[in-house]
């Protein structure tokens, strides 16, 4: 398999403002044609940095890919470092240069001195038309090597890689496909998701996997590479079959779908609708919900109580309930599910009470505890949740749960 | 003045749908003690190429700071790359195995074996406690040059080189200030924002003025270097005051606060109640309001009437202003506004109605099309937007429109 570098050049990329999001569109790009990147390197407006960025990247990779500084202005120092660092001269191109002179004529203005820095080409590199832009791009094969010199405004970059580069690189990588697919998983911890399921996939270099914690969701990414589509989605339905044999329910999507999607879908699928009922997460549930379009017809409505008398008063919680046991405990949650279900007249009713700190903690109901419930017209159930976190994340994960006993009770 | 390099490890940064965030707040972070970043490495699980990267930072760079690669699984290995391309062992802490399995007993749950690796540590290392997560950060000094290891997830990687690394590294750097500032905009767009300041910013070059489009919100960052941080504060206070001349009341925050924290801090100072009734932010306002810690105190009730029948019976709109203007008017908006604030008897309502998309739109009333209403007991006043992008950026427009409304009133 051929393997990519990607090289952003500029300083602003270097700054706590600006990120880099060329390279992710380069990386679908390449990955789709079965080139892998391996490393990414941003680096600034400094010759020294940038040309030895570029000597290491020919060394190690088959393609590299430099986006950026290729402007008319002295910052701008790709060409003449790339060519640097391969030992290369800059040739001045006539052609390039009427080809810029022409392009500033065309909006009716004359071509700043300025801009015939970006007629100077890297000796036997094929120039790539910019038909956005004023800078050219550079293709050449150098030891062997693949190197392309793209400007970094996205909609110069884009066109110019898509019509102009990938064709190249295609013919080079031959072959090769390589497909994703994203599992998602719930209600387990990342080490015992490993530990369950190592023995499985470390049996395979193709695929590949990685597994991702990302707030309380566990990603396994799954990366196979074939001849053909067909063959790579096979390999890939494999593995998956396999971790799924180990993981059972806990995954909760295949192919990279979120747990709003897929407890929508189910809703939907059965023709059931849903109420919810809200305390620390304080919307969260809903708002993650209805982020799913077409939601509204299974969504019914949604209630943040925040406080005691509107647990009572919009969900007909007894006072006296919560007097007795407290606004969170397993009593006033199923009281909550059981009240927005009434209330809203639906088939579910989701109810989630807790405290998502950082204040409002005791010795005996602590930051972190939740009650989360789900009631249908059969029964009502609840579970005990103490969550680590800071607020974001304890209510995050709070709406995770509630999501995912409901997608149980679904399956 | 001191250089740093940051490594971001782990192969889900080089797919086409993750990037690295954290360099981003890391460069912040060291620009802030007058440590520039020269350039950024992203490498995936790749023993060979991550020692490379290392071995390069190294010889080039006075500060090195990684994150990623130190969990508990085989993935996991910038403590073993590290070590490696620094030509030290690696030693078995029993203290810090001590410190994990404590973790996860405070949650109830054994210390799976594997996550006994993340017990090595680099020979000469300091460790860094990490009081989120099990896998503990490093810190050393290496030929003269400051290594730092930190854990991936945000949550942990933040507080870790906030309290444990910052310190040693503004020792280091010396007498350098950098500080930054951040105002945020409302209800102005970007180029009417850069008209208006630019003959102001245009005229210093410290402060530093950029400006970003970030959703709705429009971000002027200044940045301001001094001997002192007060003498660089100074600098900051002397310019944000000119662009307040210039943009009013369309600044909601001069130091970076979320614009429902600026509401919250209102409503509590002001010792206001609040509800809100939502239908196609399905939610998400009272998320935003929820998250502020203390948001109890003013944030009362929260519904997300997504049907017309929810409206009606939830919030009393008469059926019949719903079937005379649609559920997406001015009047629903109003009504909504003045039922929840009747129903939770609050000093203010807050609506939303709208059509976020993809579907549900019509030559007539299109997607975008979004009333937000506030009322109080005096009067009830509502606005028309027509708001562009997908169905989480129309959202997330029409919640940042109602919080603004609420904030104007409230001025």
């Amino acid at each position: 398999m051929l393997t990519a570098e990607i090289i952003a050049i500029g300083s602003e990329l270097l700054t706590p403002d600006r990120t880099d999001t060329n390279s992710l569109w380069l990386t679908e790009k390449l990955n789709s044609i079965g080139i892998e990147v391996k490393l990414k390197t941003i680096v600034g407006d400094d010759d020294a940095r940038l040309e030895e960025a570029i000597r290491d990247a020919l060394r190690r990779s088959s393609i590299v890919i430099m986006t950026g500084g290729l402007g008319p202005t002295e910052d701008d120092i790709t060409r003449k470092i790339a060519a640097r660092a391969m030992g290369r001269r800059l040739i001045f191109n006539e052609q390039v240069l009427e080809g810029i002179r022409a392009k500033f004529m065309s909006f009716g203005r004359s071509m700043p001195e300025i801009n015939s820095r970006q007629a100077m080409i890297i000796e036997g590199a094929e120039v790539l038309q910019n038909p956005n832009g004023s800078a050219p791009g550079m293709y050449l094969e150098h030891d062997n090597r693949s190197v392309v010199l793209l400007p970094g405004p996205p909609r110069e970059m884009k066109p110019m890689f898509e019509n102009l580069v990938q064709p190249k690189l295609v013919a080079k990588a031959g072959d090769v496909r390589v497909v994703r697919r994203v599992l998602r998983v719930a209600g387990l911890g990342e080490s015992a998701v490993d530990e369950r399921i190592a023995p499985v996939y470390t049996q395979y270099k193709n695929p590949q996997t990685t597994i991702l914690f990302n707030r309380s969701e566990i990603e396994i990414h799954l990366t196979a590479q074939g001849k053909t589509e067909k063959e790579a989605e096979l390999l890939l339905d494999g593995l998956a079959g396999q971790i799924e044999e180990r993981l059972g329910h806990s995954i909760f999507a295949f192919r990279g779908e979120t747990m709003e999607e897929v407890v929508g879908l189910r809703l939907a699928v059965c023709g059931f609708t849903l109420a919810v009922a809200e305390s620390c997460t304080g919307g969260l549930i809903s708002q993650r919900l209805t982020e799913v379009p077409g939601s509204s017809v299974y969504f019914i409505e949604g209630v943040v109580t925040y406080s005691n008398e509107a647990k009572t008063r919009a969900l007909g919680v007894d006072a006296e309930l919560i007097e007795r046991h407290g606004a969170v405990s397993a009593e006033v949650a199923e009281a909550m599910a059981e009240g927005v279900r009434h209330r809203a007249g639906t088939d579910f009713g989701l109810a989630v009470t807790g405290i998502a700190g950082p204040g409002g903690g005791t010795e005996e109901k602590p930051v972190g505890l939740v009650y989360i419930a789900l009631s249908d017209d059969a029964h009502t159930e609840h579970r005990k949740l103490q969550l680590p976190g800071d607020r974001h994340l304890i209510r995050w994960r709070s709406s995770q749960a509630a999501l995912d006993l409901l997608r149980r009770r679904l399956i």
